[in-house]
């Protein structure tokens, strides 16, 4: 099979321009926001979209039902039985919109300003999927045949924890073998720095209520008589970590391993301070002061408190001690720890923590999952870093990924082949935030990256 | 003037009650919540409603505007100039509804149950209004005139602090002018229990907000880098009280004296922790362990988180570090605290308490007011004592509130005559909550109670 230069592929990307940017703005008009049951419809209208498309391409396309939202299964196996199988990874869903007043353009009607793309999912996933299928569809427009087998998996719960395509998992062992596994689902430091990921850390989520009475107390007339369930709420959380941003949780940290000195040789350390001000408006001071910055946030484990509620939230004012007040909690996990485990152990030190008087619910939510590291040195990294360099000109560094996609260590158990993990997200996308976007630039790297690891995978 | 005994105007009141509860109905329809801008028209319509129902029985009503909500004044002033005069107070604002689903009847379609009327209001001040109207209606009726000139200011802010009839306070003095003052929104420690309020509470309430970032970040790409204003709150907030309940705000109590042996004397102190457990469901742990519960309730000043809210809180799970935080406090003040000079303490206190790289924004609520004490040996008070002592058949007790009336150390500086505060109302009456109450019971004790002071006080 011939191979395609750079030149030639940017021929075909530029040619085709407005037609991709339509068919990509399609796929983020669908409002496939799968955590929220009045969107059920459009999470499946979005799935039919994408196997009407994958079958225009050729594909064999199944669209696997579970308890939530269906998994999209295509497959083009043409390339023949000596040709490897790579199998893809991707979600359809994206992430509510809240706080939806903070959007400058409505998060479902796909906005094309100063060569970014401003929409719910842009970036993730959405955006990740839609030059994977590009590439295909310039592969088969330009060569007739893909030069491997590709076999790919588009979920529509990675946002709610992936528990329909875990339960297929077993099931669908056959279909999911592969020689490589590709999640295309991370990101690179900045635009210009080449990088692959070696791993994710894992996650663990639940929500905390507390009850101190049977119903809203008058402030006034019980204040100093009555137990605030707020002020015990913000008691225990503010105990979950120490001053040093250590989480307090008995064995949170039992299995966790400082790194090797040959593994933080690998990784790529390149953190400016100023930069990262600059783009969020947050100091860099989260998390366990005494480690790096980049370490913390790829290779540490954390506890955040992603929602806090209780009492009177409106405008205005009113005297209440409310009867309950709640909390919603995850933890990012690192290599060896079972978030099975640290669900137990943080529900338990909460549970313990709450005064007298307190009933204590905790629910710790399904979507759990393990971290994953995986080889620097395995065929398929190797194949697209390499890919990554011709398109960055430049060396393609190793990264790890503090955020967590907790089908992977699963996906790679049923697939059984070498996994890697990529994309071309940036820090500053905003996604799972108002006003998410992903370049247009960026858009047009990745097509270029998957023609050319393509053509290297089929050798 | 004669007399009218006990069972005379139980007759009166037996053979009105169709009229009269459904006159109360009328009254509790108006959604008059004061604090939420979209029923300004309801709240109006109920001033209007008092105003053509005031004018019927012969007073002469204004209605005084204001910035906010309008004030109605009423006057009966044919008792003549060797009569004293007596200024009440009411309010016919409300509290929001909210949280609306927890209501077993709607909050503004007022449901009689089991000799209990449900709705928003129903005590807090609808109910304590009513009797006050009840009363005059009958006397009115069964002897065609007052025994007492009566001025009647029922404003329609209190729930949301009173200024505008704070700010009519200087203009309207000579209106104002009065012997005696009563405020007829208080309570009762129990339902069989006569009881006169020597003092109230001061409030100071304010909104405090942290910012951390531009916008909400990905707890798994920027956790363990960025700031989590959410963590910072619950620390900040957790430090204003100490595990005794005594609040670390520096300052706080340099005001506060502890009571006299005179004053503790004089105070009914009757709590059974059993009842309160079951009639609130809550443990009475809250507040200064150090002091006995009715003096943290009636006495002791307070700080409450009366709202918390930041990052996600709707069904499933977002994995979001927010870009903001914040939370609703409210401190109850005694005697010599000035709210002003607490508001500064506080505030500066959050702000010194606040890590680096959090923005703190603290807002004062203009709905401040300082702590009232009257003394137990008035004209006034002696008048109503006894009132309570027939109506109740035992002997009036003196007790403290510990809610507050930001205007009535305003309001009986204007009307420089000897104040009393007094009321009905039961802790049990889920005021400010769901399903707030009042008993046919209790109204009728009420109109009782009010008919028999107009005598005493009128000679």
């Amino acid at each position: 099979m011939n191979s395609l230069s750079i030149d030639h592929l940017m021929d075909w990307i530029e040619s085709h321009k407005d037609e991709w940017i339509n068919e990509f703005k399609t796929f983020l008009c669908f409002p496939s926001i799968s955590s929220e049951p009045q969107y059920a419809p459009s999470v499946k209208e979005c799935a039919l979209w994408l196997t009407q498309t994958l079958s225009k391409l050729g594909f064999e396309v199944e669209l696997w039902p579970t308890q939530g939202h269906p998994v999209v299964f295509a497959s083009n196996l043409k390339a023949g039985k000596d040709k490897p199988t790579l199998l893809i990874y991707n979600h359809y869903d994206v992430q509510p919109v809240d706080p939806i007043d903070q959007w400058k353009t409505p998060p479902f009607e796909p906005t094309l300003s100063q060569e970014k793309i401003y929409a719910r999912g842009a970036q993730d996933n959405k955006g990740q999927c839609f030059y994977v299928l590009q590439a295909i569809k310039l592969i088969l427009d330009k060569l007739g045949k893909l030069p491997l087998n590709i076999k790919w998996c588009i979920e529509g719960e990675e946002e709610m924890g992936s528990s329909g395509l875990s339960s297929l998992l077993n099931e669908k062992k056959e279909a999911l073998k592969a020689d490589f596994l590709a999640i295309v689902d991370l990101g690179i430091p900045n635009s210009s720095t080449a990088a692959i990921t070696l791993g994710t850390r894992g996650i663990l989520t639940l929500d905390v209520s507390l009850k101190a009475s049977s119903y809203d107390l008058h402030s006034g007339s019980h204040g100093g008589i009555a137990l605030n369930p707020i002020h015990a709420l913000v008691k225990i959380l503010s105990s979950l970590r120490d001053d040093s941003g250590k989480i307090t949780v008995p064995g949170f940290y039992d299995k966790v391993l400082p790194l090797t000195p040959e593994e933080r040789k690998q990784l790529f350390f390149d953190f400016d301070p100023q930069e990262y001000i600059k783009q969020t408006g947050a100091l860099p001071i989260g998390g366990e002061v005494d480690y790096p910055v980049l370490e913390r946030a790829w290779l540490r484990p954390t506890l955040e408190i992603n929602g806090i509620w209780g009492g009177y939230i409106n405008e205005g004012f009113k005297t209440v001690i409310p009867s309950t007040a709640h909390a919603k909690i995850s933890c990012r996990l690192v290599k060896d720890q079972d978030p099975e485990e640290i669900g137990q152990q943080l529900a338990h030190a909460l549970k313990v923590a709450a005064p007298l008087g307190c009933e204590v619910t905790v629910t710790v939510h399904p979507g759990k999952g393990k971290a994953i590291r995986v080889s620097h040195e395995s065929t398929v990294v190797k194949a697209f870093s390499q890919a990554f360099s011709e398109v960055f000109h430049e060396p393609c560094q190793f990264i790890y990924e503090g955020a967590s996609i907790p089908i992977v260590p699963e996906l790679a158990e049923a697939c059984q082949g070498e996994t890697i993990l990529l994309g071309l997200g940036l820090n500053t996308d905003q996604i799972h935030a108002p006003n998410e976007h992903f370049s247009i630039d960026r858009l047009i790297k990745g097509i270029l990256i998957m023609v050319k690891a393509f053509e290297k995978l089929g050798g």
